[in-house]
């Protein structure tokens, strides 16, 4: 407790909020100090959130919202001098880069902590594609983190409830308030488990299109500023990528599908694109903490320990130190192909519609804490440009259910988009930040 | 229940409120049902109640909130077939015409139930200045109300719980989390109770300048529309008066001092701007209802009711039908004279600060459900537009203590405004609506 709290009044914290005053740090402070300890209510929280979705922050206010919530659980310590690095993503449809970042970068020497939360909504979570590995753990101790990192150099868990418990409990409200698209609170809520990780460089994934939760490209863009500039006052060497979300990224997309693609990647294989923005991301991350080497050369270093398998090597070994048994089969529903009634050029895809299909099977949530079915998921055949003519394969889908496979398909049908505008792609990443 | 509500989720109506999309009849009633039984969390209505402040309501909305904060409880029954009329103020300091035009409407034969709350912030309560009455019962049952409407013809009481309790949830919520000053809001939460009262006729006092709660003329404007909108869709003959609280109303302000200024009035006596406004509010509401006489008639018949004596019977009928003694003298605290310091023209009061002085000695509420000191109080004695040299009374203070009037005495001094600007001090009254 701060020794000015007496002079703070919930309600006129909200109601300068809401007024468009800027907050001190010791309100911020106060607000999630009393979140966290429940001596302010819910109800306080959520139209305070409401209140900054509509007026925002200034970045000194989102930095101190970010330390107020890291202040509000521990801080993983460092072990031993290793570089501390992680990747982050703003979430898109069939991202599966981060298991194939975790090793790359160990494979280099970094130390790579990734702590994760459950995925929800369409985009997939990190923790329940590797929960498809028979006896994967995600819930290591912080000495088997530790351990972990000494011994293999990456882990990806799910973050202990001593880390930023604040945030933890404040997306758990916003996300039955509405107050998610918010750019201080996402920022905030992702910089904040980033700072209690301890890192020294992070890369970060900011989507744009339909996949993604910044549908435009200048949304996606405040985002990134927000999150660069709060990592480098944080003191963590920050750099992020603008990265086309306007298709899935690759063609797998489910949990168990999503592994086999990046078991694909690791191994000199799998889709260029995949490859390509891991490599990318990675390359980015390594030049922003030390320059020394070419982008280039980086990008070939990170290419050559995909098609050598000691990337692979890397992945199996955490997999092994996490429980998991890596076979070369992972077991998916049974194969149905939907086709193409259209005849046309692909213009456009709804990857929320997309999306909505594998959670109508039951490979995502719609709500915190469904359990989830791994085995089901879509493989894609059409991207975006593909001439298509009527009974050219769509995609496949894995969905053993017949009645959960027409709720997919009326989905899928629904995501496609023929002939509509000139066909203008973007690239797959665009302009770099910091 | 409603049949629908399955596909009802409140995070969902949020979000659309939250950009900008209007609510359905069913989702607003779907909100306030379940926030009234407790299926739908406080901190989700806060967040509505956020989104509501910020993006505000069509006349349909706001009327579809009405209805459903009167069907969250019961509606008083008319007894039998007189007129049943009722005044409401948006609240200013020193108001106590609620008092006279309750004894004066009667004394003509209609019914007037005036059902309350308590008294929050600097406008002090009906209720809590009634109680200065020893033995006055602010709690009557239903039936109590009614027979004193048969007998008497005027009440002025307690809401029951059972009387838009979706309204007292949701004006507490609102008290705690930012959301009081809403047009929406404060519509839906006035006109709910005066729907439940079964009203007839209704006449509006809506304040502006710094003693109310709209300190703008045109913030009070739009106020009085949609009161009066939505009192006329509910079959309320409804008419508003915008009116002057750039000063206090009358000179004595707190709670029993209220009652002897009223009590003055009552008897043909008192402040001249405490009488009229009080007979012109009347006087509205009666020729809205039945213009067959012209106001000024209906005026002067209103002045001969409290030169006669017959609204100071009417007031002691009420007060003896609810309990209470009427005697010639009210216990005061003793008294202080505060005096200027200053030279010059009155020419600004900042009303906010001269009820917190009240509220310092203990005569209002910081907080719900606080008891309050019914005998202190301020005798102002400078209205605006007042030369005032050094050594001139300002007020008078009833206080006991004297480090409570210290607190009071720094309110009320920095209330004054010398010399600032041009006089130019607004009329008593400025247009009707409706």
């Amino acid at each position: 407790m701060h020794t000015t709290n007496h002079r703070m009044i919930p309600a006129n914290i909200i109601a300068n909020k809401r007024d468009s005053q800027p907050l001190s740090r010791e309100a911020i402070r106060f607000m999630i100090d009393g979140f966290t300890s429940g001596e302010i209510p819910d109800y306080q929280m959520s139209a305070l959130a409401m209140a900054i979705f509509f007026r925002g922050m200034s970045e000194a206010e989102i930095l101190d919202l970010t330390q107020a919530m890291v202040a509000s659980g521990d801080v993983l310590k460092p072990v031993g001098s290793a570089v501390r690095v992680d990747k982050h993503s703003t979430g898109g449809l069939g991202d599966k880069t981060s298991l194939i970042i975790a090793p790359l970068l160990a494979c280099l020497g970094y130390h790579v902590p990734m702590l994760r939360g459950r995925g929800l909504g369409i985009t997939g979570g990190t923790l329940d594609k590797l929960e498809a590995i028979p006896g994967f753990r995600t819930n290591l101790e912080e000495t088997e983190i530790d351990e972990q990192l000494r011994n293999v150099g990456c882990v990806i868990t799910g973050a202990t409830s001593r880390l930023a418990p604040a945030d933890r409990k404040l997306y758990a409200l916003r996300d039955v308030t509405a107050t998610v698209p918010s750019i201080p609170l996402i920022t905030a809520s992702i910089m904040s488990k980033k700072i209690a990780e301890s890192l020294n460089g992070l890369v970060l994934d900011v989507k744009y299109g339909s996949g993604s939760f910044q549908a435009s490209l200048s949304q996606a863009r405040t985002l990134a500023k927000a999150l660069t500039r709060i990592g480098e006052l944080s003191g963590i060497t920050t750099t992020a990528l603008l990265t086309d979300m306007t298709q899935p990224l690759g063609s797998m997309i489910g949990n168990a599908c999503e592994v086999v693609e990046a078991l694909d990647v690791l191994q000199g294989k799998g889709p260029q694109r995949v490859r390509d923005l891991s490599i990318e991301l990675a390359a980015r991350l390594i030049y922003s903490l030390d320059p020394k080497h070419t982008m280039e050369n980086i990008r070939t270093r990170l290419a050559g320990l995909l098609t050598s398998g000691e990337a692979f090597e890397k992945f199996s070994s955490m997999v092994h130190s996490q429980g998991g048994v890596l076979n070369n089969q992972f077991p998916l529903e049974k194969t149905r192909v939907i086709v193409s009634t259209s005849q046309g050029i692909l213009t456009g895809l709804d990857c929320q519609k997309i999306g909505y299909a594998v959670i109508a099977m039951g490979g995502g949530r719609k709500r915190a804490g469904e359990s989830i079915n791994h085995e089901v998921g879509i493989r894609w055949l059409t991207p975006l440009g593909m001439v298509v003519h009527p009974g050219d394969p769509i995609c496949e889908v894995f969905c053993n259910s017949d009645s959960l496979f027409e709720d997919a398909k009326a989905f899928i049908v629904a995501s496609l988009e023929f002939d509509k505008g000139t066909v203008n792609f973007p690239p797959l990443w665009m302009e770099q930040l910091q």
